[in-house]
Formats: C-alpha cells, sequence, structure tokens
C-alpha cells in the first residue's frame, strides 16, 4: 500500500481461522516451482480418470479442477463482464459456481469464525440470516429507511460498526438493489460505506443479481462489482440476469486494496478447492448462456416495466383507492402498501379463502410497521393484473 | 418406535442448532393445508420467472425448485439404485447434489453446532477434516489398522464415544472402502458400528463412492446405504461410478430407524432449500448417465484390475525387492511399501528430479510409520507400467 494514499491505514483484513493456509510441504513446494517453471509433473496418485481416457461418453471434456471454475468459462464471463462495467474485470477475480447462496456461505466461511456477525439490510429477505445460521454466525441487521424513497442510515451502520458487537462484524452485505424495497445503493451512501468498511476492516458483499433491472431512470447509479475502496464479493448470476434460476450459475468477483484481494483469494481457493462446484455440462453452456443474456434482460425487463405501468393504471382507477405502491427504483418485485389497520395474515388468509391466492406480508421482510404485501412484477400480463385484482377487492372488502 | 425391539432406546437423535425448524407462520400453515387438499394456490409473489414464460431457450424448462433434487432425477436414480441394493429405494430418501464435498457439509450442519465433532478414519485423505474445520467442527481420527489386512478397531470407537469427548461427537464417518488404504467395512464391524452408533445417538455418514471397485473377493460385503439399525446417510456419486468428477454429480441416502429419518429429512429439507444447488442442465442428462453407468463402471474395473496385476508383476520381477504393495480390497488407489529408512519427502523429491513425478507418501494421509506412497490404478497401462517403474528406479538408486 502507498504511504499517503487517501486509503492508507495500519491494520489489514481479518480472516477466519476455518481456512487452512499452513505452510505448504516440501513436496507441494517443489510441484509449485515445477509449475512456475512451465516443466510439467507427472503424479503418481494422480486420480483424475478424465485425465486417463475414463471419460464417459456423454461428457467427454478432461476435468480441470479449477477451484474457481473452467478457465475458458471464466474468460467469456471476464469478457461479457468487460462489456458492462466501467473497468477491466480479470478471469482471474472470478469465482464460478452454482448459485448467490453458495457464494454467501462461502464468503462467511472466509471472513468469519463462529459467533461473528454480517450486517444485512431489513426490510430483505430472511435468506440471508438463515445461511448466516448454519454458518454459526449472527445477521445483526441495519434498516433501509423510507422517506418517499429508500436510503440507508449510514450513521447507524458507524455506530453498529464501533458499538459492542462491532469487533464481531466482519461483512456488510449490500443488495443493490434491494429486494423487495428495490432501492439502489446511492453514490453518496457508497461513497460513505465504502470508506467505513475499509476504516473497520469489514468486507463488502455486493448482492448485484437485480442491478440491470432498474425501474425508473436513476442518476448516478453504479454496480459496486470491481469496487477498489474496500475488500469487495460482488455476486451476480443467471438467476436473474437470464430468469434462469435453473441453470444454477453463479459468480463472485473481487476487487479491492491489493493485498487483501491477493490474501481472499489465496484463502477463497482453499474453500473452492474442497468442493469445486460447477460441472463441466453447465460450464460449456456458459459461453452461449451469455451471448442470450442480453436479450433475456431486455425481455424480462420489458414485461417488469410493464406490469409496474399496468399497476399504476389499476390503483389509480379504484375508486376506493385503498392500495397504493412505494416507489421501486428496480428490481422484480414492489411492496404494495394496503391500510396498516388491517392484520397482515388476515388479509393473506381472506386471499387465500376467497381467490386461492396466498402472498407474502412486510412481516416477513421485517419491515417496521403494518401493512405491506410483496407483488411480483414478472407474471403474465393478464395474471398479473389478477392478482393486483385480487388484492384490491380482498382490501376493499375487508375494509368496506 | 416399537417396545421391545432390539433398537428400542430412551433418548431421540440429537441435531445441530443451526437449522430454523421453527413453528411456520399462519400463510404458510395455510399454503400447507392447500396443497394437502390438492388446492392449488396463486402466489403473489412468484419469483419463478420459469413460471411466468421467461425462461430461455436454452434451458427451457420450468424450475420446479425441489430442495431434495429435480423429482423425475430422483425416481431414475432411485430406480437404478434399486437394482443394485438389497431393499427398496425411495426417491424420498435421496437428496442430490455437486458433490460429496458438498454432502458432508450439509450433513455436518445438520448434525454438529460449532465445536461438536465427527469421528473419520486415518489412514484417510484430508478433506473431511478441512470440510470439518470450514463448518467450526473437528474431525477426531479413528485408526485403522493394518495386520496383513486393514480393520477397524472397534474398541476403540467405543472408548472415543464414552470418553470426555463423547458428548460432542455427533457423526462417525466409515468409508466403504476407504481411501487410499482400500479396505471395506466388514460385516462384524459393521454390525457393532452400528449398534454403537444408535446406543450413542451418534449419525453414520457412510461415503460409499469406491464400492463398486473390488480389487478381489470378499465375503459378505455390503453397502451401508439403506442401513436401518441407526440413523445413516449414505454418499455415492458419478465421480468415481461413472468415471465422471467433471458432472459434479452426488447424492444422499437416508435410512435409520423411521422417526429420526423423518426428523433427519424435515431439517436437511431447509438446508437444501437455501442451496437448491442441482442445475435443470445436469439433471436433465441424469437418466442418460445412469445408463451409461454400468458400462463405465466395468471399463474403471477392468483398468484398475489389469494395472493391479500388472503391479504385482512388476514388484515380483524386481530383484531387489525393496518395493511391495499392501493388500487392497477396493477403489482405485494401492499404497506402496518401501524401505522405511527413506525419507518420504527426500523420496518423493527425487522422484520429482530423476523423472519429473510427484507423489503422495504416508504421512499425506497419516500413516503411522514411515515408507509408504499411494499409487494410482487409473493410468493408461503404459503410463502405469511408466510409474511402476519410476518408483522401483527411484527407490533401488537411493537405497543401492
Amino acid at each position: 500500500m502507498e504511504d499517503g494514499s487517501p486509503w492508507s491505514r495500519v491494520e489489514s483484513m481479518r480472516f477466519s481461522s476455518r481456512v487452512d493456509i499452513s505452510e505448504p510441504n516440501p513436496i507441494a513446494k517443489a510441484e509449485a516451482t515445477a509449475k512456475t517453471a512451465g516443466r510439467p509433473l507427472g503424479k503418481l496418485n494422480d486420480s483424475n480418470p478424465t485425465r486417463h481416457a475414463l471419460a464417459p461418453d456423454l461428457v467427454p471434456d478432461i476435468y480441470s479442477a479449477d477451484p474457481r471454475g473452467q478457465r475458458y468459462a471464466r474468460e467469456a464471463l471476464a469478457a461479457f463482464l468487460d462489456m458492462q462495467e466501467i473497468g477491466h474485470c480479470s478471469p482471474d477475480d472470478l469465482y464460478i459456481l452454482s448459485s448467490t447462496s453458495e457464494a454467501y456461505s462461502w464468503l462467511i466461511k472466509l471472513l468469519c469464525d463462529a459467533g461473528d456477525a454480517v450486517l444485512a439490510p431489513k426490510p430483505g429477505y430472511p435468506l440471508i440470516e438463515s445461511i448466516a445460521r448454519l454458518e454459526c454466525v449472527d445477521m445483526i441487521e441495519y434498516q433501509q429507511r423510507f422517506d418517499g424513497s429508500w436510503y440507508i442510515d449510514v450513521a447507524e451502520l458507524k455506530t453498529a460498526l464501533e458499538g459492542p458487537d462491532g469487533n464481531r462484524i466482519r461483512a456488510l452485505v449490500l443488495i443493490n438493489p434491494n429486494n423487495p424495497t428495490g432501492s439502489y445503493v446511492k453514490p453518496s451512501e457508497r461513497e460513505a460505506i465504502v470508506r467505513l468498511c475499509r476504516d473497520h476492516d469489514v468486507a463488502i458483499i455486493a448482492d448485484e443479481v437485480f442491478y440491470d433491472y432498474d425501474l425508473e431512470p436513476f442518476e448516478g447509479n453504479a454496480r459496486l462489482a470491481g469496487e477498489r475502496g474496500a475488500l469487495t464479493f460482488a455476486l451476480d448470476g443467471f438467476s436473474k440476469m437470464l430468469a434462469a434460476p435453473h441453470a444454477k450459475v453463479g459468480w463472485i468477483q473481487v476487487s479491492g486494496p491489493a493485498e487483501d484481494v491477493a490474501e481472499a483469494k489465496r484463502r477463497l481457493d482453499v474453500i473452492a478447492d474442497d468442493y469445486l462446484p460447477m460441472s463441466e455440462i453447465v460450464a460449456k453452456q456458459i459461453p452461449a448462456l451469455l451471448e442470450a443474456a442480453p436479450l433475456q434482460t431486455a425481455r424480462v425487463q420489458e414485461r417488469v416495466r410493464g406490469n409496474l405501468k399496468a399497476l399504476h393504471a389499476m390503483l389509480d382507477a379504484d375508486e376506493q383507492g385503498l392500495v397504493s405502491v412505494l416507489r421501486a427504483e428496480g428490481g422484480w418485485n414492489v411492496l404494495l402498501r394496503v391500510p396498516s389497520v388491517l392484520d397482515e395474515n388476515e388479509l393473506v388468509l381472506h386471499m387465500i379463502e376467497r381467490h386461492g391466492v396466498s402472498g407474502q406480508p412486510g412481516y416477513f421482510f421485517d419491515m417496521t410497521s403494518n401493512g405491506y404485501l410483496a407483488i411480483s412484477l414478472l407474471p403474465e400480463p393478464d395474471d398479473f393484473r389478477h392478482n393486483v385484482y385480487v388484492v384490491i377487492d380482498t382490501v376493499n372488502e375487508l375494509i368496506g
């Protein structure tokens, strides 16, 4: 690190003790030396059958067992990301795996010992809390607040990092845009958060799976992916980008101060090497899937924007006007506001009873007050309009 | 549990506190009731794009997001296993995932809190210890002992389970056959171990990926898969069965006392639901891959048996006779015995220097004494014979 840089600091990033990075033995050292010298070595105990002409006809390839994922797939992905991002993405900074859930698991293992904690946003989906708990780690929430649009209370983050739990907080999860609030991380928030994370040696986990689905024009928006001010792990995948959750392709892009990135990757390689999740059958499809991505994103984009427009029209047309929609900046879901006198469970149970339609009310996402329902903008237009009708009809019937 | 059964007991299996199995909310209950009644429910917030005609052409299927893996793939797998096993395998007892590594991770999460422990065999590959550590769990070793053939010291297991660490031991790993020792779990060992695990509420994790690769006739051999005497998770996959480590298909088969199995699956479903690792692109190939499995297993079987025969012939023909092979019952690897006066690192470094061939000596697997080298039986015959030659030549040169 250069002295006098605005980012210079004394401490270095702390990683968990879960990863065994003990000194390599003399044989591993000799193997590494040979590799560096470009001298190929045979291996007495090479148990990879695909290197011994034993692969089945259906999967005829030679398996490289690359912890970061097949090189050709990472190269295709890096080239694709280069077209999207400001700044260059190297295949060496990418880890391809099966889902962002798996990415969360690996990153929590990398960063947190048992009893450590990650900061994550509320309102939000409960998945992160569940995954953290599976890793013996606590999720501490920070609030996204709403005053006509959503914002992050950076002062609250600072208080958390400097409070009694501060020392066990090892990562800050940013969901950009957040789900179901649909709020992007704003440039001013970002600058403060990056500085805060760097000052406290806390890594950023930026979940950007919904990034491309902006619902209205937005000034100064940017992905966290590639952020260099603090150690940053940006997550994305085909689940949203391609509307293909069943492909099971996700990735981590590592960026930040060079020494932190190098140490993070050294340790992440050990984790990745234990699991090697990427199937050659899937990896081979990655280049073709990437080619299909822009059109797929545009197609889904059109669907969600069209449905949002229809939603506004239907709400405007409803004479009772008991249902409104919170302003959403991006993503596939929006939050409907219903009269807070309604019990949220009662509302949804009535929807089930009356219309055979279930839903997730605000308390599912830890909204701080009563009277919300999440609605997906994905359904085909007729189905979507029916869903909106179900909500309006049930609310009007319960209140009327 | 029936009273008076030979397996009756007071305590029930203890699971970890990592899995959130809190009471479902009223909405989830109503959804479950509707499902049981066969009444289809719409969902206001259904964010699965494949159910809204948005899946990409390259992966046109509708994603079922089944935590245990696609139903059609589990049915094909269950039918395949039924042909192999004694006793019936239900698709409901199978979890399809990306690797046995992932299976170990899920099972450790299911069974162990941070600081708990699993018993695992030594000599053995260090992967289990590494995965356990990533899950904040200790691996406690038990010894496989050699007196002309390998056996498990069941009395030692009992001592471990009843000793000071007994209470934190939540699982016993059996590798059947073990790697690199190649030793199967014998019928008498199995009976004692199952009883011991049941008495101590310890689950069995049976890694049977090498099961079909017996190297010599063996009496009374059986898979642990389907064992009903104690809660048992049997692991297998395409990595060895099909010589296809790059397909990334593994599975867990759950069996044991009915109440333990039901509770284990209830909790494993929560873990599986957080990750949903199985790609539709891979799952669709599973039926065809299963059809190819018997021929692939036979092909690899022929290779390893042929190489083992060649190994014996070469060792017999060597006049100095400094290298011998430990009797192996099954698997892809055998252990060569070299004079114990040789330093194991020095031996391998000489092999690298002289022949450009590296290897893993006994200390890699925690052999209790010096003088071993693992050798893979997979290489093509000429390559294999060259590897054997490299060992004999290097040993003779160092000793001679």
